[in-house]
């Protein structure tokens, strides 16, 4: 398959009129300064407007439906796909496809739902224990298909799921132990998207050892053996890798972090709220960074989530063991975190890569311009990070195990985000600028591993929006008393 | 015209089944448990999906482009149309209209333009001269016809222009005097949306009474007498009022103040960065609130934009006068001003309103949560503000002078904004949140003074996207150095 781009994203810069050959999931070439086609007409706000190119083998391939030739999607082939032959104009910006670092599937049945809890990011955990305590395979499975299908429409090709609730809700494996991850894992498969599946251990549920309580049973496997032995029955697929994570230094006893040290990727929720600082400082008399580097979790495979509030020394760790560290900035603007040292971690040679979390918004443009918005919040000067820094934190598919993604480049996994420059956000914009004018809604098209997953701004293979309302109403979470019908 | 709203925002809370009657462009009746239809199998997602209600007089009236008999914009009478018969089914959330209350319709050239400016609000401040130094009445009609079609896209149906760019690009009045101004009033009449001017004294570039240099000779009169006799020839009209704004303590000498003390709605530019407060306090020997309460400015038809610094003296005398505040928090963000003191201002008894400003973003929900979630960065707790603050602040309508509309109640401005609770970002949320999940992207319809002006996420009367490109482009920007042909 080759796609013509008008502006494509390629090192960090817009390049004008790139053509991508696509072959077996890959760029196989990236050709900048491709003919131009003689029309201008093509209206600009139409995905795969028109595939009759100068050079194009099949003029049919210009009429609706018939756009991509070739086009499959695994249990979607196009009836009378011909193949190779065409080639497809992808107007707008074309970008590398979005890694979404840090995603906890679930957490968006809570979007619009605690705001009026005047409390902490310790009372609202308390709401999305609740809502952890309604899942099941069967409804996590549906839940999490939607919740990818969102992710795909906003350009993100690749998650890492954070997952953690394990067991049923006694706490019991099911019989089929690994049943929710394999949830999660066959719903990014048909949602179209790459998944880390990053197994996390969760042991315990303070600094000092208490024993996980309610809802927090059905993270535990009781013991890091026992974990070990779940994690090894997952196995890998094209689209999937089992990734590791440590929950925290709450949830991992100190003398257990070091059993999963060398794995990778291995994630950890880092430093997100000065208690959990305090508590450790008080009971390890270190830093939790410190504390992860005594025991060897620190290191190239390993990502630090949030990280939020760091001293000068964990900096220093971070970046001399080669750790990345994972922002979240729209979860830690909701949860009121607190705003991260983002340049600072960046200036010490910190790997930076961005997640939606707990999925307020789901949307790697606002993480993206979060990054240096909330800086600036924080500084009250302008100008902290390049676009182009903030496109590659938004891409760092590497953060994830995925090393050949996030690049359009000869090679990589062939990946590609078609952002339109002519909605009432972006027209007029500076391609070069799109990062601080586009939404998640201007994506018209998202390719995955070389096959079209979004077409038009809707998925291929389902209706997301309805899947969503579909997955969420059937939680049977309460709406606020306001909302009900108290003027009927 | 009559509504048949699932879900309506009134009084601060979410109400189910209201039945709208709208005459002469108001609220004739507001009837909450009005009959649901039987049929729940109308498209969610559809605008005006189905008008044949029970009682609808109009079978006719369920043909799509025939749901909205009597509709008119003007200049665009629909043929055929019926009269006050049909009933109109409005599906997702409706709010009233959203009023931004500071607007500077020319920035919005700048968004995606200005990230790689490393510098600070003053910097910037260089780059939207340039924007303004291209512009003449013809280009600026053009241009703010469209942004005011992006704000009705999003749901705001009355806009406050903060209007200085009077002259021509040598410091001249145009022929016309008020060229530009009416240029505004004549767009936003085209856009379909309300608009108070408020046109703006600028005499001085400095607290200390430097004159103005360069573009800034365009903003001023002169003097204030001057000023004056050309806004006596401003004519107001159905959908526009002519307000004043003194631009700032760094544009109007002290003893100049005073001269449009009084005047009603009268805006200006306050506190928004540590930098004019320094130099008042240096000149003045007082804060620049303290200046504006000193020269009767404060008051209850005053609206003060910003109000990012402030003493606390300043809130009280803020509170005490019953000035309200104009917080423009995306912009705050943007130009890294500073996180001001919402809750503070509130607490106090200051009436909030909310603008978009520089237009880098134009959505009110994003203003709206911004006033929450900058606070709780600020603060590193959640829950400053209800919902009910949070949709009353963007509807504040009252800070234009509009004392009217912003309310869905009998007698009031039939403004209605319909937002879909089935995008894959509101899908499943409780509609008592909306303000934390939706974005401008999911209105699908907007009425206006019981006109409707958008339908089904378009513009009635022209492309909004289209017209924001040729405008755009007509102004010659130039795209960064990396977005030109590098490649080819």
């Amino acid at each position: 398959m080759r796609y013509l781009a008008s502006h494509a994203w390629i090192d960090g810069r817009v390049v004008r009129d790139v053509l991508l050959d696509v072959r077996d999931g890959r760029f196989a070439a990236v050709e900048p300064g491709a003919a131009r086609p003689e029309s201008g007409a093509a209206r600009p706000d139409a995905s795969f407007p028109d595939a009759a190119l100068p050079g194009a083998a099949l003029p049919g391939a210009a009429l609706p439906g018939a756009a991509l030739p070739g086009a499959a999607l695994p249990g979607a082939a196009l009836p009378g796909a011909a193949g190779d032959h065409g080639t497809v104009r992808l107007s707008g910006l074309v970008l590398p496809g979005f890694a979404n670092a840090h995603s906890h599937a679930f957490h968006r049945a809570l979007r619009g739902r605690t705001y009026d809890d005047r409390g902490s990011f310790w009372t609202w955990r308390e709401q999305m224990y609740e809502v952890a305590g309604r899942l099941d395979p069967d409804s996590y499975y549906a839940l999490a298909r939607a919740v990818y299908g969102e992710m795909v429409l906003g350009g993100i090709t690749a998650v890492g799921e954070f997952h953690y609730l394990h067991h049923d809700s006694g706490g019991r494996p099911y019989a089929d132990p690994n049943a929710m991850g394999s949830a999660l894992l066959a719903a990014a498969d048909d949602a179209g998207i790459r998944i880390t599946l990053l197994d996390t251990l969760y042991l315990t549920s303070s600094v000092e050892g208490a024993p996980p309580a309610g809802v927090q049973r059905r993270f535990s496997d009781g013991d890091a053996d026992r974990w070990l032995a779940r994690v090894a029955e997952l196995g890998e697929a094209d689209h999937a890798i089992i990734g590791a994570a440590l929950h925290s230094v709450r949830a991992v006893p100190a003398d257990v972090l070091g059993k999963l040290a060398g794995r990778t990727p291995l994630h950890i929720h880092l430093s997100e709220q000065p208690a959990e600082n305090e508590a450790c400082l008080a009971f390890h008399g270190c830093t939790p960074t410190e504390l992860l580097h005594r025991h060897g979790v620190l290191g190239p495979g390993t990502t630090a989530v949030h990280a939020t509030h760091l001293t000068d020394h964990d900096v220093e760790l971070l970046a001399a063991s080669g750790t990345g560290v994972c922002l979240c900035p729209t979860t830690e603007r909701d949860l009121a975190d607190g705003i991260g040292p983002g340049r600072r971690l960046a200036d010490a040679g910190v790997p930076l890569s961005l997640g939606s979390d707990s999925h307020a918004v789901i949307d790697m443009f606002e993480e993206a311009r979060g990054m240096e918005l909330d800086e600036r919040l924080a500084t009250r000067r302008r100008g902290h990070f390049t676009p182009a820094e903030l496109i590659a934190a938004a891409s760092a598919h590497t953060a994830l195990g995925w090393e050949d993604a996030g690049k359009i480049e000869v090679g990589a996994r062939a990946d590609l985000v078609a952002v339109t420059l002519d909605s009432v956000r972006t027209a007029g914009a500076d391609p070069a600028g799109i990062v601080f004018a586009a939404t998640g809604a201007d994506v018209t098209d998202v390719i995955v591993d070389g096959r079209p997953v979004v077409k038009g701004g809707r998925h291929t293979a389902f209706d997301v929006p309805a899947a969503l309302g579909v997955a969420l109403r059937s939680l049977r979470l309460p709406d606020k008393p306001r909302s009900s019908r108290e003027g009927a």
